[in-house]
C-alpha cells in the first residue's frame, strides 16, 4: 500500500515551474540509488556539443514525465471521467517516473555496439534485486510486474499504456518542452495547459476532443520541428558517429584479445555482455567519460585518436549526398584504406530516420498509438483524417543520406570521380 | 595579429538568444582542448543536487561572460566614447572567455582540501604549454602575459580588469541571469539590455549613468536573492560539506600511507600537490564522479560511506544555530566520538557568508570595484550613497550558522544539554 | 444560490494562462454590461503615453484579480485548512470580481477635480439598479450588500477583507505581474506560485509561513521598482497634470456660465456632481477622448490648447526640484501670468508619494494590513522586524518634488532668480 | 535631408524589448498628431472581444514594424551587401512607420460599409496636408511620394517595397509576435533574430539563405495557427457581423432620411463619402465607441440594439455550415422575416477566408510577393517547392461557412427543414 506524505513535497524546475510529490511511493523512488543516477546521464547525449544548453539529464526529464501524467490525472479525476479506472493512478506515476530508469550513458551508440536496450533495463532494474523493486514491492508483491508492464507495453489495459507511450504522451510531451527549454530553441514550444484540457479517456483509450485539434496540430509541428533543427543536427550526428566508432573500436580490440592500459569494472562485462543490474549501476556517463579520456593515451592509434576527438570536439566533417551510389562508395572505401584512413572507423553514412526517434506516421511498422479526435457526436477519427498539416508530415521517410568523414582526409587528392561525393568540383 | 571572420559564427544559447563569434582568435580559443574542457565541469558544483536544473556548465557560462563583454564594448565602439582604449577590444574579449578555464571539478571543495587555487590555474593554462597559449600567442608574443594580468586583476588599466572583475562585471551579471535560467527560480533576472546601455567608459573607469540607478539596485537585489536562495541553499551547503569530508578522509589516507583499492592518474599528483597543466587537463567531474563512485568500495568504511551518500544524495541534515557555543559543540564531538561517528567526518559547521561568493560591500577588503554613478554634472557618487535599497543591503553580514550532520545520529540518546542544539525539546 | 456550471469556462489570459470560471454567478457577472464596460477604461490611466503597451484594461485585470483569488481558495481547500471559512468562498469571488467595476476614465485626474471616488461607485454598482445588483441578488437578498461590504473593508470578516485588500492582495499580485507584462520592464515578476503556496489562513488573518520571507521580500522589492520605474514615471504624471488642468479648466468654465461649442449626455451631470449609475455607466475613456477631441475646436484657447495636448502627447516638461522654495515659485507664477501662461493651468508641482500608489509602510496611516510571517512555534511577527530589506523600503516617505510647464515657456526671459529653477546657469 | 539624433532615444516594447530611434525625421514622424492617433486604433479590432488581451494599438505595432526593419537594415549593412542601395534606408524606415497611419476604427467593418480604404488613406495621410508630409518634405521634396509610393507598392524597386509588404515583410512578422504576446497564446512565437540572419538582398529580390527555410517553416506555421486560432475566432467574427450591421444600419437609415438623434462631425461627412484628411483624423476608435453609445438610445430599435449588443458583447451565436443551400437560406430568411427579425441586419454568412488576412498562396491573384530560397550554388527556388510543408499550407483555401444569427431567435418555432441548418435533431 501507498500513503499520501503529510506535507506535499516540491521540486522548482524550470518546464513546470513546480513538481508536486504527494506519495510516499513516488517520493521514496525519487531517492532510491537507481533514480539518483540518471542525474549522471544527459537527456540528450550527445547534442550537448552542437547546443551547448542541452546538458540536462534524464533525471529532470523523468520528473517532468511524471509531473505532467500527474496533471493528466488530476484532470481526469476532477472531471470524474466515468471512463477513466481511477485504480490505476499510482501505477501509472511510478512507471511515468521510471520508464528511462534503464538508460544508459550515450544510449544509441552504446546500444548499437553492444546490444543493450534500455527498456529493457527498466523492466530488469524494476523487477531485480534493486532500491527501486524494493519500494515497488511494499506497494503489493505484483506491483512491480505491473510497472514493467506498462513500461514494455505488455500490460492488459492500453489506457495506462498510451499515457506513457503513444503519439501524445507525457514522455514526449515533456521531452519536447524540455529539450526546446535547455538548448534555447523556441520550435518545440506549444499550449500544455490546452492540450491537457482536452484529454479525454474514452472506451480504453485516451482522445483528444476535437476543438482541441488545431492545439494538436502545433504540437505536432513543434515535434517534426525539433527533431529535424535539433535531435538530427548533423553536428549531433557528427558526434555520434566518432562515438559508435570509439566502442566499435575497442569491441574489435577486446575480440582480438588486445590488452588495454586502462580497464575498470565494469567494462570488460559491458564487452562480454555480461553486465548485472548491480554492474550496470555503475555504468554512467562520468565513468563512460572517463573512460574515453583514458583511452586516449591507448597504444592503439585509432582508439587513442577517436577518443581524443570526440572529448576535444573535434568531429567529423559531413556531405549531404543526394543518392546512396554503392559503387562509388566502395571506391572510396579503397581509396581511404589506401591513404590510411581505415574506413570502418573513419567513415560513416547516416541516413536520420531510421533512428529511434520517430515522427508521427500511422499505419507505419510503429508500435506508437494513432491521435484520435473525439467529436461532438462522439465518434472517434484518427487525426490525419481531418488535419491536412498532420497529413503532410506523417508518413514522412524525408532525410538525407550523410557522409561523415574525418577533416584531415586529403580529398583534393582523390581521385575525380569520388571526390564527386563530396561536391567539390 | 587577430583576423575577422569571414563569416560571423553563432552559438545558440538559452539565455543570450545567440552568441556572436566574429575573431578568428575567439574561436580557434573555443576550439581548444582546455576550453572544451570545460563542458565537463558543472557551473554550480553541488547545486544540481538541490536544483535539478542546475546542471549546465562552465562552457556556457564562459561563453555567455564573452557575449555580454561583447555587447559592451559594441556600445561604446558605437558611440565612439572617448574615454574607451579601443585597442584593448581582443585583450578584454579573450580575458572574459578565459577567466574560468582554470576551474577544476567541483571547486570549493578541492580547493579547501588540496589548495589549488581556480585563478591561479586560468593563469597557468594562459602561460603554459597549452594550446590555449598558442592560439594567444598568435596575436602577440606578450599577448599570452596580458591576458594573464587582466584575469588576475594586476593588468595595468583598471578599466579593462573592471569589466571582467567588478561589483557589476560580464561575469556576475551573466551567471546571475543563467544560474537563474537553468535553476528555474526568476530572481536572478534583471533587464541586462537597460545596464548595458548605461555604462560608459568615464576616466579610466566604468560607470553608470545616474538615470540607470533603479536598474542596478535591481540588479543587487538580484544578487542578494540568488545568493540566499539558491548559492547558499542549505541543502546544496550539506552536498558541499559531504564532499569536502571525501576529500579530507582521502587526504588523511594519502597521508597515512593507506592503500587505495582505486587510484588513477592523476589523483595521486593531486594528493602530492604535483599536478602540472597536462594533469590538470584530466581532472574533471567526470574523473571525480568516477573516482567517488569507485570509491564506494573501498575498504576504508569512512571513505565508502561518504562517497557513496555523496552519490546518492544521502545528504547531510541540518539544524540552524542561533548562536555559536564553543564548549557544547566539543561536547558533541565528544559524544558522536563515543557513538562511532568520528565528528572530524561527520560533522561540519558552516557559515555562510565567509564563502567565496560575497554580497555587495564598499569598503570591506574586498578587492572588487565598487559601482560609481554618474550625474548630470559629471560627477561621480558610488552608489549606497544615493540608495537606500543598497545601503540596506551593502555591509550585510547576515548568514546563521548550519550544523550538518547525519540523519542517522541518534539523537534522542545524547544528553538533554547537548540535544539542545537540535532544537527538540 | 448559486450553481457550478455544467462545463467550465476559460478565458486565454497573457499573464496567468488561463482564468478558469466554474460558478454560474461569476460568469453572469462577467456578462453584465457594467463589468463589460472596463473594457473601455485603461488599468493604468495614462501611463500608455510613457510604455505604449500599457494599454490593457481594467477589465482584463479584474479577471485577473478574481483568478489569483480562486487560486488561493483553491490551495486552502486542497489543505483542508480549519481557520478558513469555507461559505466565504463565492463572497470573496465577487469581490475580487468586483472591486475595480467604480473606476472612471482616467480616475486620478476626474476624481481630484470631480469629487468622485471609485470605491464608492463600485459600491453604487453593486447596491443600485443595476445588472450586476440583480445578478448578485438571486445568490440571496442581502448579498450584494456583503459585496459592497468587502470592497468598503466594512465587512465584519477581516480575513475575507485582506484577500482584496493589504498589504498582500489578489489586488496588487496582479496588478504587478500585469503592468510588467504590458509595459514589457521586468521589475514587477515575482514568484506568485510560491507565494500562494505559502499563504495560511490563521486565526481570522491570511498569513505567511516564515520559509517564504525571501519570496515576499521580492514581492515587495517589485512592488518598490514599479512604483518608481513605472508608476510615478515623470511622462506619466506630466500627462496626468495635463489632463487634470483640463477638467479644472472646463469646470471653471462650466461655473463661469461659459457655453461650451460641445457638450453631450452626461458631461452636465459630472459638472454637477449629480449623476446616476445609469449616468455612470455612460462616463468610460472612448466618451471621454471623444470629449476632448471635441474640445480642441472650443473658442476657449486655454481648454482648445491642452485638450489638445493631451491627444497629440505635446506634454508638459519637467524639473525636478531640490527643494519647495515657496517665494520662488509665487515670483515663477507671476512671471508666467505676464508671459501669458496662466499657472493655474500651465504650471503643476508635483509630489509622487502623496498618491494614491502607496509603497509598503506599516504602522502609517494607512489601511492596508500589514504582512504577518508565521514560523515554525506558530508565533506571529509583522515582516518587517524580521527582513531588514523590509525595514529599509517601509517608512519611505522618498520622492521629489517636480516642477511641470510647458516646452514654450521663454525660460531665458526670466530673471536669473527665477531661472535657476530650471537649473539652467 | 534627415540628421542623426545626438542621442539615440529609446522605447521601451514589451515584444522587442527595446525598440531604437536614432534617426530626426522619424522622431518628428512619430510625434506627429496623425501618427500619435494610432494609439486610439486596436491593433485587432474586434479581437478583445475574444482575447480580453487584445487591447494593443496600431501605435506599436507600427513602431514595431519599424524596429524589424532597422534590423534588417542593419544586418545588410554590417555585412555590407552588395545587392543592398543604401540610399534607401531612411525610405524603407519611414514607409515602415507609416503604413498603417491611415487605418481607421475597426477598419474591416467601416471599409465594407463606406469603401474607405486603409491605404488609400494612408498615401492621403503622406502626401496631404498633414504634419506627417511637414515632415518628410524636410528630407526633400519628392520624399512624401516615395513613400507613398512604398506604400502603395509602385515604387519603382521591388526590393524597397517587398521589405515592407511580401510573404515576409516586416509587417507580418511583427504582428504574428505581437499578436500573440498580447492574446497570450503562443501560436505566434517563431524565432526572429535566425529569421533576419539569413535573410539577404540578392539581384533586387529580399531573398533567405537555404539554411533558414526550417525557420521560414515555423513562421508560416505560426501565421496559419494565428489566422485560424485568433484571426478567424468566430467569436471575434461575430463582432464583426454585429458591428458591420450597424454600420450598414446607419447608412440605410441616412439614405431613407432617418433624423438621428445623435449625429456628431464628421460622422455625416463619413456616410457621404465626403471626409477630407483633417475630418479623418477626428475618426478614432473612442469616436466609434461614443458613437455606438449614444445609438444605444435611438429611436430607430434595430440601431439601438445593434449597438447595445455590441458594447454589452451580446453577440451573434453560430453554426458551421457544411455546405451553402441557397435555397434553403431564402427560407430561414423569409421564416425571419414572419418572425420580425430582419434577416439584412440579423443574419450573416461569413467564410472566413475571403478576407484582407491570407495564409501564404503563391500563385493566387495575391499581390504579395513568394518567399525565394537561395541556395550555396547561388540560385533561387520558390520555398514551397523545397517544403512539403509549406505546399501543404499554400493553396489553401480551407475554411467553413459559418451563420450568424440572434441568440433570441426561436429555432425551435422554425419548420424542420429549416431547423437542420441549425443542427439540432
Amino acid at each position: 500500500m501507498t500513503a499520501p506524505l503529510s506535507e506535499e513535497k516540491v521540486f522548482k524546475d524550470p518546464v513546470h515551474k513546480y513538481i508536486y510529490v504527494q506519495d510516499q511511493t513516488i517520493w521514496d523512488l525519487i531517492n532510491t540509488k537507481e533514480f539518483q543516477r540518471l542525474r549522471r546521464i544527459r537527456q540528450l547525449g550527445t547534442c550537448f556539443l552542437t547546443f551547448h544548453g542541452a546538458e540536462h539529464s534524464r533525471f529532470s526529464h523523468s520528473l517532468g514525465v511524471y509531473e505532467i501524467t500527474r496533471k493528466i490525472l488530476s484532470q481526469f479525476e476532477r472531471n470524474q471521467f466515468e471512463d477513466w479506472p481511477k485504480e490505476e493512478r499510482l501505477l501509472c506515476l511510478c512507471a511515468a517516473l521510471l520508464h528511462d530508469v534503464g538508460h544508459g550513458p550515450f544510449s544509441h551508440s552504446i546500444e548499437k555496439t553492444f546490444g543493450t536496450h534500455h527498456e529493457e533495463w527498466s523492466c530488469r532494474i524494476v523487477l531485480g534485486d534493486t532500491e527501486v523493486n524494493r519500494v515497488l514491492r511494499e506497494v503489493s508483491p505484483e506491483f512491480p510486474a505491473k510497472v514493467a508492464g506498462v513500461i514494455a507495453k505488455t500490460y492488459s489495459r492500453e489506457i495506462v499504456v498510451s499515457l506513457i507511450s503513444s503519439q501524445l504522451d507525457a514522455d514526449r510531451m515533456d521531452y519536447l518542452l524540455r529539450d526546446a527549454y535547455f538548448t534555447g530553441v523556441n520550435y518545440g514550444t506549444f499550449d500544455l495547459e490546452r492540450i491537457l484540457r482536452v484529454m479525454r479517456p474514452y472506451r480504453g483509450h485516451i482522445v483528444v476532443k476535437e476543438s482541441g485539434m488545431h492545439a494538436v496540430e502545433d504540437y505536432l509541428m513543434s515535434r517534426y520541428q525539433m527533431y529535424w533543427q535539433v535531435y538530427f543536427h548533423p553536428v549531433t550526428r557528427s558526434a555520434e558517429a566518432v562515438l559508435h566508432k570509439v566502442f566499435e573500436r575497442a569491441k574489435q580490440l577486446f575480440e582480438e584479445g588486445y590488452r588495454f592500459g586502462f580497464m575498470i569494472h565494469p567494462l570488460e562485462k559491458l564487452f562480454r555482455r555480461e553486465l548485472t543490474t548491480q554492474d550496470y549501476f555503475l555504468l554512467d556517463e562520468a565513468f563512460m567519460q572517463t573512460v574515453l579520456m583514458q583511452w586516449t593515451f591507448e597504444d592503439d592509434p585509432i582508439l587513442a585518436d577517436l577518443s581524443s576527438r570526440f572529448l576535444q570536439r573535434h568531429l567529423f566533417k559531413y556531405v549531404t549526398l543526394d543518392r546512396l551510389d554503392v559503387q562509388q562508395l566502395e571506391k572510396l572505401r579503397a581509396a581511404m584504406n589506401e591513404l590510411g584512413w581505415d574506413p570502418s572507423f573513419y567513415m560513416e553514412i547516416d541516413f536520420p530516420s531510421d533512428l529511434s526517434y520517430d515522427v508521427y506516421r500511422p499505419g507505419d511498422h510503429d508500435e506508437k498509438l494513432p491521435i484520435l479526435l473525439l467529436d461532438s457526436k462522439d465518434s472517434l477519427t484518427e487525426i490525419s483524417r481531418k488535419s491536412e498539416i498532420v497529413r503532410s508530415i506523417s508518413g514522412f521517410h524525408m532525410g538525407k543520406y550523410h557522409l561523415y568523414y574525418p577533416q584531415e582526409l586529403p580529398i583534393n587528392q582523390l581521385e575525380p570521380g569520388i571526390r564527386k561525393i563530396f561536391q567539390i568540383e
